[in-house]
Formats: structure tokens, sequence, C-alpha cells
């Protein structure tokens, strides 16, 4: 499938990178083998960790030439085998490249190395005032969250990694070090390679450096908690939200099984209904409680059965406890299993029809699920807790179902975790003749497709020198 | 440079449109032969009005075969030339394309065809308390806005035409007809064509269809006019506003040479110094009033000269007019005088410097000329107003240097008007090897350079047959 790495390549990439920044022990390759998925390990044949972009760039001329897939690696958080290195080859890491390059406080923007992680990052812009909204729940690094578009729970009214970066450094597959975008907020000149290379998970390009935009930390914060007695009331209840201006900074949804493990597990106050949570984001205080006086008024016009709303930072951290930590309480309530969590987005107004089918699926199939979603935006993921490869199979096939589901109500396979490997079977499908306009772009700027080979497109293999 | 048009191929595009969609007449050519820029007119040799998006593919696909340019046309008011058919052949209007072909309601969206103005758009999404916010002033098409990323006035808080589509039907140059984005608000699924057409001016593909994002109409607005001792106090109060998390909905800036104009011409109330226009939008009224006092006080202790401020919708006008009636009010003090208005962009910590700059070669040149601009976004139009050779010689040095001190200070050649014609000896030093990507896309896309020829690229001329 590939050139084999020999000695004297091996010698090559030292020259550019230095013998302690490369390693070809067992441990070293396992550790960057796989992601935190459900799909096979499969090591590559060094692992190198770059510590400039020109360094990327030199290594992807050599490899190019060498005809050597590159894959690289962030910290390995993503859901889709996004990072794993399929076809052997190179694995490049940027757990050496962490720099905060520069703050603009005044332009509200931070210049980064790819291989920082959002935690850390606002962790340091703290002190600014100023923060990276996207937050996909792991520390991943701003290179893997950019690659991905990764995006999570406040997207809503912040948007997701694609909306939050303005200029990045791109190294080619052929060596050229490019710019793209601009640190000017507006910019009307010519194509717009900045949002090509983001989410194209480093099949036509990797990230060298990224600008970004951020928001100003918001002074107060709200949160609203409530229970409907259908999923219809709980969809109506996100419209009527979103369209009475009140800008939600989150709206999430957990489905009533999901609401019963969590109280069952954390003694956590859920009843078994579709419930909401809300947080709302705002430079006066005041301005919160007209707010919450809204929310309440909505939830109620449309049937709630439970309203809870505070802005006092105790109670919010108490109310939004069980949604921050659903994922742990689950794991708790089901120590002798393995999770898979799948990733699909329709249109709001399919979310109710979507979720109806998922239900129809748990009952006919006699399956465990919880589902629980970024209600604001209409994804939703459902965890599949299984052991064994009965149970495995079983949830394999009902993702399968749900994101062709999710395709005839107009929706996308792939909300925020990426394409990866899982998700390339439906491209087809999903994108139509586009796919073909994809595979142009890929064959102008990776003609030998090292990068990231095995990802994104169907059956697209790396080709032999 | 072109194959000719011929009896042959004029029968062949009326055998796709019909006779009454087609004119070879001078009066028709002539009126799609111009936009509101100072660039000279060029006529097509046909102008065509399509009626599907069927039609323009099958109409790109017989171009495509004889290498005939064809170039879209919304509605004429761009202002880079960006719709001048530069080297003839066929001029594609979309003045027959105007229908709303859905309203998504409670997903907050609307599918159109290309042909519809904005404000036309917007008078009917009114029965459902949902607009499309991007606003360039001219009711410019929404193909023409996605075509060219418009944006205007609000961008600073709902973003550009780039930030508020999601889904387009594009007709390549061979004549296929593909679908790019979701309907889903999150995607993460393959390479974001969406954004790579929106922007590329026709020279890629052609919009024929598209679906857009909408907000709710805010409930309560209010308006804050401030003047203020020098630019970068306004420049300070700029950061300070953004920074203080009120998310202005418009953040405009006058310097004081257009506010004596405005005050000498139009009896508005406004002193010789620079000025912020601001506009913010709230689901409740009392959070304008929280809002207000805490701009008050942001402007007070940056050293404001004046500020006035209101929640009255009548007195927000009155306090406004100055700034929506800047053009016609400037073209009335100069009524023998043609106008040229230049457009750039810098990072918000360049714009003190940048209009430093302005005001420097004013003096030194003795140019008459207004800076009106977006400063929320760092967005600045120089207004040349001119007559004779030589004072658009003046103006044409003066922008050619304000072009190239903008992108020393890290900024953009266009922030909003495109590239068109006027800006593409820019590119190269905007965007470096990058340009050589576009140029590789445009080559996988539109191999024969049919499609808007002359646009963005420096010396790309169409191919010959």
């Amino acid at each position: 499938m590939m050139n084999p790495m020999t000695p004297e390549l091996l010698a090559w990439l030292t020259s550019i990178v230095g013998a302690g920044n490369l390693s070809t022990a067992q441990a070293d390759l396992d550790l960057h083998a796989r992601d935190q998925s459900h799909h096979p390990a499969h090591p590559g044949d060094v692992v190198i960790w770059a510590q400039t972009g020109q360094q990327v760039a030199d290594i992807l001329r050599l490899a190019n030439e060498q005809r050597i897939p590159v894959t690289p690696w962030g910290v390995g958080t993503s859901l889709e085998g996004n990072c794993i290195p399929l076809f052997g080859g190179i694995l490049l890491s940027f757990e050496r490249m962490t720099k905060i390059v520069e703050v603009h406080a005044d332009d509200f923007q931070v210049t980064v190395q790819p291989g920082i992680g959002h935690r850390d990052l606002n962790a340091e812009l703290a002190r600014y005032g100023l923060f990276f909204p996207p937050d996909p729940g792991a520390n991943a690094t701003i290179g893997g969250m950019l690659a991905n578009n990764a995006s999570g729970i406040r997207t809503v009214k912040y948007g997701a990694s694609k909306d939050n970066v303005l200029k990045m450094q791109v190294a080619l597959a052929d060596g050229r070090l490019i710019s793209v975008g601009s640190r000017s907020i507006k910019q009307s000149s010519g194509y717009d390679l900045l949002h090509l290379f983001v989410g194209s998970e480093g099949t036509l390009g990797i990230i060298t450096e990224a600008t970004l935009k951020l928001m100003p930390i918001p002074a107060h914060m709200s949160a609203v908690v409530a229970a409907f007695p259908s999923v219809e009331a709980a969809v109506e209840t996100v419209v009527a939200v979103r369209g009475s201006g009140l800008d939600p900074a989150a709206l999430e949804f957990i489905d009533a099984t999901h609401a019963v493990m969590l109280s069952e597990t954390d003694g956590v106050d859920l009843a078994a209904y579709p419930t909401l949570f809300m947080e709302f984001h705002a430079a006066h205080e005041a301005t919160l409680d007209y707010g919450i006086e809204m929310v309440r008024e909505i939830c109620d016009d449309l049937g709630a059965i439970s309203v809870r709303a505070t802005t006092d930072t105790a109670e919010r951290k108490r109310l939004w406890h069980a949604r921050h930590h659903s994922y742990e309480i689950m794991v708790r309530q089901h120590r002798d299993k393995h999770f898979f969590i799948m990733d699909v987005a329709v249109p709001i107004s399919a979310y109710p029809e979507l979720i109806g089918y998922v239900e129809q699926i748990k009952k006919e199939r006699g399956i465990t699920a919880y589902m629980i979603g970024h209600a604001g935006d209409g994804n939703i993921h459902v965890e599949f807790p299984y052991v064994g490869e009965d149970e495995y199979a079983q949830a394999m096939q009902a993702d399968h179902d749900i994101v062709l589901r999710a395709l005839e109500l107009g929706g996308t396979a792939t909300g925020e975790h990426g394409v990866g490997i899982g998700k390339a079977r439906y491209m087809t499908t999903e994108h139509g003749a586009a796919l073909d306009v994809m595979r142009s772009i890929k064959q102008a700027l990776d003609p030998n497709n090292i990068l990231n080979p095995g990802k994104i497109f169907p059956a697209l293999e790396p080709a032999m020198a």
C-alpha cells in the first residue's frame, strides 16, 4: 500500500527534527495508534514531534517525494478514527507545538501553535478577560478542533470552530507553507481557503499555526432546566426561545431515559421526561432576570412540567451538573461496558422525527441507548453501552440506520465529530456529485494521497510510488 | 480572446431558455455592461435571463464546450466591476429568478432563487418575525451578495453573507448541478465547498439557489452617537464596547471631515470630531437601558466630547439619519462630481494608524475625501469625489497607496466589495503562495476559464477554443 520506512528515510527525517523528536519505539507507536473511538488501533511506522511549521513543511516535502503517508495527531480525543494512521507511515504529533505565539488583546485574537489544548489556552486567556468559545468536551487541541471543525455545547451562540478562526498557516503536501485568511475580521479577497482547510481533517494540508477569534468572558450567566411531556414540546420550546431573540449560549437536550439514568446514578433531581438545559450570557445581571422571566413564560406556554432557573453561580453549576457530567455518570452506571457515541444533525424542525425514530429502534430491537444533544443546533448524540460482538454489531446497525434516517430528513452524517473512518461510506449519499468536486480538490492539492489517507473519501487509498 | 457569438450558438441558447428570455438588442447589452463602480462599461454579446437552475447548468455546459465566457448578473450594484462582462460572451442575468422557494420558519431559514433582492426578501419575511441580517446598502440580490460575500453595517453582530448561508445549489462550468452545505446548522462532513463558492465571484460556479440563515427581528433597539477628540479615543471605545459583552449590532465610524460635511449639508447636529454610531438589539427593553448606561460610562471614561443615546424609535432614526443617508448627502454636496468609494479592512488595533495615513495623504496631496467605516470590523471606506482625469488619477493613486498600507498593517485589499477588476493586482501581495492554490482550484473546476473571466486573478484571460 505504501513505501516502507527505511533507515535512510529515518535519517532524513531525523535531520529535519533532531534525534530527540522522533521515535520508532513500539510504546510510542502504540500511544499514537488509536483515538477515543471504537475504531481499531493501527500504528504508524514512526512518531515525529514537529517543533515548527517549517519542519512540518519539510517533512511533507520528503514524504511526498517518497510516497509516505502522514497522519497529523493532536491529543487523540477524536471520535471517528480521524487521527489513526490507517496506512502506517509518519504519525506527525503536535504535542511539542503548544505555544501561544501572540495575544492580540485589542483585536480579541490570539495566535497559537496547533498543539495547545483549548482548556490550557482558555486558562491563559482568562487574564485578558477573553476566551475561545468552542468546547468539544475533552481538552482537544486547537489544531485537531480546526481540522475536524469541532463544536460542542456553546455553538448555538458562538458558532463552531470554523466560525472562530481568522487565519492559519498551512503546510501543503508538496512542502509549500502558505497563509490563508486574514487578521482582518472582514475579508472578501479571493477564495475562502481558510474554510476549505478547516474541517478537511488533515487531508488537504496540515495546520501549523492559527489565529483565533476570542470573545469577552461573559460577566453574568443564568441557567434554566425544564422538563417537557414530549420531545415535540421540548423542540417547540427550542424554536420559541431562539425566536425570542434571547440568544441562548447553550440549548441542550437529554431524553427521558437519560434523565432517569442520571437521577438514579447520581442523585440529581431529574424526572423521567425529555429535558432541556439552557444557559444565557449577559453583560448586565438585570438582563438575565428579564430573560429568565421570558423563558419561564415560553416554557409554561408550551406545557413544561417543571422549570428551574437561576442566576446564582453555585446553583447554576448544580443545575447543569447532570448535563456536564452525563458521560462519566453513564460510564459509572455501566462499568462493564464500552461506549459507542454516534453523531448526526438535522434541521431543528426534523429533530422530533429523528428522536422518535431512535426511540422506535430502541424499542423494537431492545437496545439500551441514551440520547443527548445540542438541540439548539439540531445535533444529537446517541450513546450505546455495549460488550461483546453481538451488542457491538447491534450498535453498529442502529448507527447505520440512524445516519440514513438523518440524511433522509435533510441532515448530515456528522454534525461535529467529522467523517474520519466511520462516516466515509455516507459521503456519496450525503454529497452526491459534490463529492466529485471534493475529489478534484484533493487531487489538485495532494495528488499522491499522502495526507491522512483512508479518511473522508470512501475507499481512497494512498498511491504507490 | 474568445469564440465569437454565432447565429447557431444563439439558436442553441434560445432552445434552452426560450426566445423571450434572450436578447442581443444594444439597449439590453448596454443595461448590463457596467456596475456602480468607476470601471469602464463593457457589453456582453447576448443577455440571457435564466429561469431555472437546470437552464443555468445547460447554458454553462454549452458555453464550456464552445469556449464562451459567462458573466453572472444580479442587479448591478457591485463596486469593483465584479459583474462586468469584460470579455463579452454571455451576460447571465438572474432578474427572472426572484422567487422565494420555501420559508422554513421553525428552522429560521429560507430557500430562495438568487435574483431576489435582500430588501424584497426581508419585506416578505417580516410576517414571520424573521430577517436576513446582511445589508450592503443597495438592494443587492442574494446571489450577488453571496458571490461577493457582501456585508455592511450589521456584520459586527450578525456576520457577513458567508456567515448567513447554509446551503446552495451551484452550476459548474461543465454543466453539473451540485448541492453544497446542509440545512443542518452544524455539518462537519467533508470539505466546506459552501464557503469555497461564497465570495468566489462566479469564477468557480454559479449560485442557482440558496438556503439562508435568518434571525428573529429584534424586539427593541437603541442608538448611541458619540463624538471623540481623536480617532484613537474612538477606536479605544470600539474595543471597550466590544469587550464589555454588550454585543453591538452596529459600530460605525465617520471622520471629522465627514461629520462637518453632513452637518453643513443636511442640518444634522454633528460636531467636527471623529464620531461613532452604535446600535444595540435586545429581546427586552430594560436590557437596552442598562446597556446605554454602560456605553455612556465607557464613552465618558475614554474622553467622549458628547454622547447621545436613545431607545425611542423616532429618536433613534433621527440620530442615525446622518449615517444612513451619508452617501446621498455627500452626493448633494458635490453635485458636479463622480464618486469613487474604496474599501479596505485591517485588524481593529491598526485602525487608527490606517486612518492617520489617509489623513496624511489627504493633507499632503490636497485631496477631498471622506471616511466612513464599519469600525467594529476594522473596515473603512474612503470616498473620493472627482471630476476630470486629474482628480480621477489622484483618487486612483490614493486608493493604491491606501491598499498597500492596509496590507502592510496585516489587513486585506477588500473587506466587503470583493476583488472584481479593481483589486486583482493586489492578490499576489495579499495571498502570496496561497494565490497559486486558488489558481489550482480554479483550474480544477473551470479549466477553460469561461466563468467570469478577468476577475480576481491578475491577468488570467479566457482560453481560446
